[in-house]
């Protein structure tokens, strides 16, 4: 991983206070690197950008049929979700299908993203569980799919175990990469997580928008897993969140996923365009206006959808709540 | 502000997952740029490093003699401190001995930066105070100061109330700048708050720590601020604070202020030595590393100090608080 360039500024009055470096790539569906700012070729770690490949292990286990799982509980798979009441209770009815129990789930327990869930749970005094874990969604997936497999779930997390290989390798075929070039290394809820070139993560959800030219055996996944995403955003993210907002705002147009430390991949459906951002410093505040002037760049036009206008350009408040600077994206030169 | 160069790297397993970039400068009292990496000339918002200076309008006030405030409180009023129980105490104790109100502050409220005072408060369901702002001693101090000139206290936070052009042209004399060229803008807790270039806001420590090249006039209360900022380090910042733990370590040695945005200020006493940063994303994780480095720089020893090996080299755990990376200083070449 290098710095890139600059790609946002936070102003404080009139000067610019500080500055987010970073990389950005454009790749079609059919692997062309079409744009790129900064390097495109940067190593970098896709965190919870890597949940909708992550999966296609429990899509192609049959689990969904075998337990019944729905088109929500399938985003809920894919999600950074808040921890709000509605997520939880799917994450729940997800372990009582596929027969699993709370302490199945080996994500660990963290406060809910969202602050007024969060703040409810402590003033109730009842302990955060690991369901409130904003991956928990993707750990219930990840056990169903072991147990659809007919393999073990108390290892479910070794990057060893069988269906953390076949993630492994459908990754490495859908984003054309040798599986033994990928990093693997621990994620923040404990699974498997890769490093991949910043225009392979691009290639990723290029064709997860337009399965077209991912090899047939992941075709239809990839299109039910796109299609729960952006029709049920409401579960990938939660309220206020990005994700949940532009997938929102572009009903079956763009599937779009945040990760830690910076980083975000999207796809836009109908043209089967990925892109991937990494922010270098990992700060979540500048993916926002990163992402949305890469599609304004690519011609979607977001500086119309008010829903989007507090990411876009956001508004630097002091505690009264007054607004002192703004946050906005600084790049936009083609350098390719 | 420019982004300056790399200075600190964040680890998941082998890889560097993120990178954070900035500025450091090296300032003897008597105004020699000693080193710098990056630039020293940035202009940099002081945010919280600058209440050591703002207190000069507290102490030369009279107010301390005319309302007894203890030491313990003069530190207070340089704190950016995490509202415990002791913090909470001594800014209503500062409010008292002056006359004013809670209502008299203008900070606004927010959770304590403690997450154990935090979750209490949410808990008992108690409304959160401004109080609990972190700044709240800076501003009980101010209202202190406007009373003990004879000034009004509605407007104590306006650029142009004469306590705030008293500390402007304080902080103009000391750093040896044109007081027309420091850009006011509103901090976060709605005070005015300086733009200065980096070695300046080095300058301001080094004459801190060692007032024998700051102007006559401002040498006593120079000498006391860094004193009961160092020796009452608990209510500069708090529990586990960085700044805390480095002036407990180093006792009439080292006073040290971090400010949001990045920033940190900080003197060593006996040599006259002033060391500003500023990382450029604003990322308070990339602080300490970097500060510490610098001291190590500088010829002071940390590595060997436990209580500091945390902020030196910190460990990026997972939900499961198992290690998968790490945070440190990358820094260290010589570049003038």
């Amino acid at each position: 991983m290098s710095h890139g360039i600059e790609l946002v500024h936070v102003t404080r009055g009139k000067s610019t206070e500080s500055i987010h470096m970073g990389h950005v790539a454009v790749v079609s569906a059919d692997g062309r690197l079409l744009r790129a700012w900064g390097d495109a070729r940067a190593n970098v770690f896709a965190r919870s950008s890597l949940k909708p490949f992550q999966a296609l292990g429990l899509v192609m286990s049959g689990a969904i049929e075998k337990y019944g799982f729905t088109e929500q509980e399938l985003a809920l798979a894919c999600a950074s979700h808040s921890g709000e009441k509605q997520h939880v209770a799917l994450a729940w009815s997800m372990l009582q299908k596929s027969g699993a129990r709370e302490e199945d789930l080996q994500c660990g327990a963290h406060l809910p993203y969202n602050e007024l869930a969060s703040r409810e749970l402590l003033k109730s005094g009842v302990d955060v569980r690991q369901l409130h874990n904003n991956c928990s969604g993707k750990h219930a997936g990840m056990i169903a799919a072991a147990k659809a497999r007919g393999e073990s779930t108390d290892d479910y997390l070794d990057k060893d175990h069988p269906l953390q290989r076949f993630i492994l390798n459908a990754v490495a075929e859908i984003g054309e990469v040798n599986p033994q070039q990928i990093e693997v290394e621990t994620d923040g809820c404990g699974a498997p997580v890769f490093g991949v070139p910043l225009q392979t993560l691009a290639l990723l959800f290029a064709r997860l928008a337009n399965p077209e030219y991912a090899p047939q055996i992941y075709r239809d996944a990839l299109t039910k897993i796109a299609h729960a995403m952006n029709r049920h955003a409401e579960m990938v993210g939660g309220t206020n969140r990005f994700d949940t907002v532009l997938m929102n705002t572009f009903p079956e147009r763009i599937v779009g996923k945040e990760g830690a430390e910076g980083v975000h991949g999207l796809g836009i459906m109908n043209e089967g365009i990925g892109i991937a951002v990494k922010i270098a410093d990992g700060a979540k505040r500048a993916i926002y206006p990163t992402v949305l002037r890469a599609l304004e760049l690519q011609g979607i036009r977001v500086s119309d959808c008010a829903a989007l206008t507090p990411f876009a350009n956001a508004a630097v408040k002091n505690v009264a709540q007054r607004t002192v600077g703004e946050i906005f994206a600084v790049y936009g030169e083609v350098s390719i």
